[in-house]
């Protein structure tokens, strides 16, 4: 993975997921190896985020980095008309790594295709966000102990998120069974089902949640944003129809665990929080490891 | 105090305030202790804020330690919705402890009672500011070289000043007599005068600023703000009344210092600042040194 | 140079010219020594920029100094109608160096006078950007191996560029011959022109850029903004007169190199990007070097 630019997570292969899992695992154990002394990342945030930036920052801070950028377009100098090509060159000089996230699709393949320095997508608008995808499946190897041959439940929307395509498509690597529980506006795209027909996986779909999550050893939330609609009468008939609450539990398996990329908004009700079911604000820290485990791979340092 | 939120000045009790300005002795005469070596703070600002801000990174910085966190709400995820809650837990996975200021007034209070480590208040609206209080405490102690049986006098808006209200209720623990110097509209509400009743503390109220000084060994200056009053006529009326002029400084104590939390706009005049007795500048750099002694006392390296 | 604050390029002698040039050749080879271990910089944006914050705050990092600062007014006690006066002198509590980028002409010599601590001028409005002058400089020595007797063309608004006039104060103690082109409007003002007849330093003006640079070791381009136009009519006229292409750089010398301070709109194609002749992606990585020099020098440490 040395120099290897993370765009996509198509970009690794399975192995690199187990290995970088490992990777993350020894962090977990010691997070605090100096190992990024003098070494100093460039954090470009074209567009804000707490969760994704803060975790980025707090895995390099760790470990004894540098970090430098911005936390959104506006302290820029696109304000100034320049391209993302001058930007990114010019970054390049100031950093041996660039963390970037940016509204356009393809922004970050096309970042890593000039930069003389690797560059890791923390997110190009509705399309990739492979440490996303990479800490989901860390969560899921902590909390099920395998990767190998789950029911995921995949819930909300399922036709824009980023992060229920790259799960899938991971995870179409581990012989898993997938269920999809969307309102039919926001489906599966048939891209994706298309990809699992030719792969001989099997998938369900659904519009009851309560009825789809019995078999779940994963149920991975998202957000139903209104925006995404574009009937709002629609909307409203199906918002509260992907709402998870607490006593939805009782019939679910006892080694199922909650994921969420988060932030959530209502769709899981607060009194689920205290379930040990539960797994989402863990998961948030698992993406500390696993960054580390990302960005100390591409720096040739693991 | 290891482990143990700051939130309110009444949090700690006496025997703490003094070991507090002990520790921060120390770190004034070393500044720069790598005792914070591995660790992250998480320094949360959901709304600006300078001099909080850069004396708490300063603090951080020079003990080695490691800052991630936003400088204002508009670059983190309250603006996709997600409640304090869920902010406050995810950034506890990304750090050790955190420092918070908010325009809610029990913002922090709430967030302290739901975090898994210890959070500092950095000023939650009109409500708590105690590390401000602190070093209050700490520049009236270096300059009086006690913190016993002083005059004080707090000038300005009593009726909405957080710093004031703190500051006395931290200084009626040291057999103080307060003057309160402030136009009627602005005046110490009862709540606060009650409690020195009941405590049998000493206290006398003013409307004329030259009048009440000559006494005072602290004199404790605060802005008054058009926006606090409900007639702006009353606020002309009286908002050269309220400014300490040089002219004003030879009828005082030659112990006596001025301090002044800051920002001030005008209620300091400029010509003041020269005079031996001004002090607020001093005071803001004793805020690095207590907040070093706040810090490495609640990670229990102190 | 210990101390001594750098507001403007005439701040510095020819000799220490070349002494920081020596220095940060010795960065170049040894870029990450821990120079600045508990050292803390204040990085004061009051406007934003991309490549001078991240380019100081990489130099800086590198040496292992922390930051603290702001990256827009917005963001800092501006807001709450502080003065700049309380701002850096409250600022000097907390840092021992203080980098500050502000739109008021003259501001940065402001600080300097009444900060206790050394002032670096990262830009004040279109009056001085000395650190940038002395990375050109240092650009200029690499690619032409001396800075003596070179033919230096000016190109674009030389009426209200800042980096063209210190470049120009600069070089004019080594010897060089200049060519300023430029449209009429936006052309040398007769202050400078007075400043090289009176020293007997050659210079021609043209207004075709074509016919001005065969004879160039150095072109050092500068944006051409609309608004600086009165007659936007004028503007349309001139806009692609002064845009530099791949097509006209047969005729230049071997050893002539393209300098632009970046961020650049289209005055340079995109088709000059990969000619070796082009040199203003390395130019910004020099900055680095030359920024860790200033920064040093200034502090004692070199």
């Amino acid at each position: 993975m040395k120099n290897k630019s993370l765009i996509s997570i198509t970009d690794y292969s399975k192995a690199e997921y187990l290995r970088l899992i490992e990777i993350a695992e020894e962090f977990e154990q010691n997070p605090k190896q100096q190992l990024l002394e003098g070494v100093v990342i460039a954090s470009l945030f074209f567009e804000p985020s707490t969760r994704t930036r803060l975790s980025f920052e707090s895995a390099i801070n760790r470990l004894g980095g540098k970090i430098v950028g911005f936390t959104d377009a506006a302290s820029s100098s696109v304000k100034k008309g320049e391209s993302l090509k001058d930007t990114i060159l010019t970054v390049s000089n100031y950093s041996d790594l660039i963390v970037m996230r940016h509204p356009l699709e393809g922004s970050s393949r096309f970042a890593s295709e000039i930069a003389p320095v690797p560059v890791v997508n923390a997110g190009d608008g509705a399309n990739q966000h492979p440490t996303q995808c990479m800490l989901d499946l860390y969560s899921i190897k902590k909390t099920q102990n395998t990767l190998d041959n789950l029911n995921v439940a995949l819930v909300g929307d399922l036709k824009y998120g980023r992060t229920v395509h790259s799960l899938m498509m991971a995870m179409s690597n581990f012989n898993a069974t997938f269920n999809f529980i969307s309102p039919d506006e926001l489906s599966m795209p048939d891209t994706y089902k298309n990809y699992l027909d030719d792969q001989g996986i099997p998938y369900y779909e659904h519009d009851n949640l309560e009825e789809a999550i019995p078999h779940a050893d994963i149920i991975y939330m998202t957000r139903v944003q209104r925006e995404r609609f574009s009937d709002p009468i629609e909307y409203e008939k199906v918002k509260n129809s992907y709402v998870l609450r607490n006593s939805m539990l009782d019939q679910t398996k006892d080694n199922m665990r909650i994921l969420h990329p988060l932030p959530r908004v209502n769709e899981i009700h607060e009194d689920v929080d205290s379930n040990p079911k539960a797994y989402y604000f863990q998961q948030a820290l698992n993406g500390v490891y696993m960054r580390q485990a990302i960005i100390s791979s591409i720096l040739g340092l693991k």
